[in-house]
């Protein structure tokens, strides 16, 4: 187990009709930015919940962040903060929206050229302008960490941004949202928080007995709750359980005293940015690939992974490990989530060399849990996804 | 799943000479009370190593903080601190001088009559003096959770105390300080650690998909650790896991959103205020008994946990929920830790009775996840444990 230090002070409000509790945690007399995406919310009563419990405070709202949130929206946004004179900021959204949020919360007190810089320049957030968060789609765990991912249109890219100040002081977490969910978001958010943890657990052994258990765990979870999540988003159960382990998936305690790898995501960011295919898609198309380009390093994990979370028995290591990967692939499918990148663009030849080239110029010469993932081994896995 | 709030802002520092990194995490030119227990830090090392890291700092010494923390001796803290201004507390030892430095953080600045009102009048902590701690001994989880219990001799009581003011504001958790515990107690941390698990999971299905794993994930690591963490206290591996499953153990989250028991802690209280036993131990006495009396009502988390934790895989539910407790008297004694009262003390007749009626005089009338644990039933639980 490697050293490590663990702080996460987000305050979770979790559970049935939690949306009414808003008004205690925000701050008396605090002028608020209401911060969400495409207005989902005022067709499924979210919207309506959350303004009824902020009666008695002075609310500026800004729709339309849309699903990876633009660094030019997200500069309109702060546009209204300053001259509208906010002091809190509420988002009411998936991962987008709170991630527009993380943004803007350094933003606001940002005293340097351009915003811009707090990205291109990874500056990390010690502290911003307070904000708190309703979630309204299980699957990023932002709502419960201190990173976030914003793309700028411009110039096709997308980078993150995190620091102690990145946490949200609280997030209201109700999975009655899920029964207004479509199913292709909730298959997205089953995904990506699926992979989160594969990210953080498919690596070596490392001595860490507790935190692999931890990550079974919410793999055990998200398995066992998927099918009934899609069949019925009014399964309260599976809903709630679905919603808990997006959260942990990603907050921060699975991943402290292990080496993580991250891979997938650095990959999958680009097919997103060229293609514009939904984050957690490009997750599925990235990790089988990854998970056989690299399976002399990682077998010993596929195979415990197989053992323990998909009950493989039979065979040896290097039988189970390949019997974990197609296990992985069957799940995806199942959750209507296709592996390949073929099947959601026709015009994918010659992406292998544009992203390994990509990787190349800004000098990522070495991804994975050992560092050892060069530009021409990401275009040899970018290939077999094919 | 039940509805609940989640909140844990202590920051954690964990793994090998993390004791290097005290002074940064105490506020510039505190004046700062070193709380210790019995002395055993001065040989050990732990104790030339803590004030080596605070040179800079104005130290005011107070050791003597016995195994349960004693309210007398705390008030001669309590003075100590008044009298040389201290700002800063900071605990180093086990979960009793934590638990010390948790009553004396609110005594500090309280201004009713007594201290002792935080603890008769139940007056929950949301503000008291800094305090950070630096564990010696894996056991009780108090390094990183709101709650604390206190002994007053006088009185015979044994009362606990919580509230958000209660998070440490750091722990420090370095698993090389395993190697100079005494096995005995190394015994007995792992009992602490595994019942606490258990009061939050041994009760009935509730939906909490998430949690069970979670808490079976403890209980196995504890059970595959155990071993080892007794045979060679220098094992690394074996030593960080069973710090980091002790402090997840009781940090609040695995007993978010679930039902909890608590009544064998309730009832081992008395035991070590009647007889002296090691904390551990009077849980070891009366967990068992308390499962096979409410067998009805536990049976089905029983067999989950035999089956998940024991894999058990013969039987029905009955069988396997009987051979499940069956597999923790046989833990608790490969551990070489007694499971009967009788075999601490020859003068157990009347034990069932006195606390019965203790619990009685105090009110205590419906102990256990369904608060039906009534005192005649109190009464027969403990007969079973002599």
């Amino acid at each position: 187990m490697n050293n490590f230090e663990f702080k996460n002070p987000t305050k979770i409000i979790f559970g049935k009709d939690t949306i009414d509790k808003l008004a205690n945690e925000i701050p008396d007399k605090a002028k608020i930015l209401l911060l969400y995406g495409g207005g989902s919310i005022k067709q499924n009563g979210i919207y309506d919940q959350v303004k009824k419990g902020l009666t008695n405070f002075d609310i500026v709202e800004f729709g339309g962040i849309p699903a990876n949130p633009e660094y030019a929206i997200l500069m309109e946004a702060l546009k209204v903060i300053k001259d509208e004179k906010v002091t809190f900021i509420l988002a009411v959204g998936g991962g987008s929206v709170i991630d527009g949020a993380k943004f803007l919360s350094p933003a606001a007190i940002y005293e340097g050229e351009t915003p811009w810089d707090i990205l291109s320049k990874n500056i990390r957030t010690e502290k911003g302008m307070p904000f708190g968060t309703v979630l309204t789609l299980p699957a990023t765990g932002s709502e419960m960490n201190s990173g976030a991912v914003i793309t700028r249109k411009e110039t096709k890219e997308k980078l993150s941004m995190g620091g102690p100040g990145l946490f949200p002081q609280f997030s209201i977490l109700d999975p009655q949202v899920i029964t207004s969910i479509p199913k292709r978001q909730l298959a997205n958010g089953l995904t990506d928080a699926f992979t989160h943890v594969l990210e953080q657990y498919m690596t070596y052994p490392d001595g860490a007995i507790l935190q692999d258990r931890f990550a079974e765990s919410i793999l055990q979870t998200i398995i066992e709750v998927a099918p009934k999540v899609l069949k019925d988003p009014t399964d309260y159960k599976a809903a709630a359980n679905f919603m808990w382990s997006c959260t942990m998936a990603l907050n921060g305690m699975i991943q402290k005293g292990v080496p993580t790898d991250w891979a997938v995501h650095a990959m999958g960011h680009e097919l997103t940015a060229l293609f514009g295919i939904d984050h957690a898609r490009t997750l599925a198309i990235v990790a089988p690939s990854h998970y056989k380009f690299n399976f002399e390093a990682k077998k010993e994990k596929l195979a415990q992974y197989g053992e323990r979370v998909w009950n493989l028995t039979e065979g040896n290591t290097d039988a189970k490990a390949h019997a974990a990967i197609e296990k992985t692939v069957v799940f995806f499918h199942e959750l209507g989530i296709d592996t390949k990148l073929s099947d959601y663009t026709k015009e994918y030849e010659g992406t292998a060399e544009k992203i390994a080239q990509r990787f190349t110029d800004r000098g990522w010469l070495g991804l994975g849990e050992h560092q050892t993932l060069s530009p021409d081994k990401v275009e040899e896995i970018l290939k077999m996804s094919y």
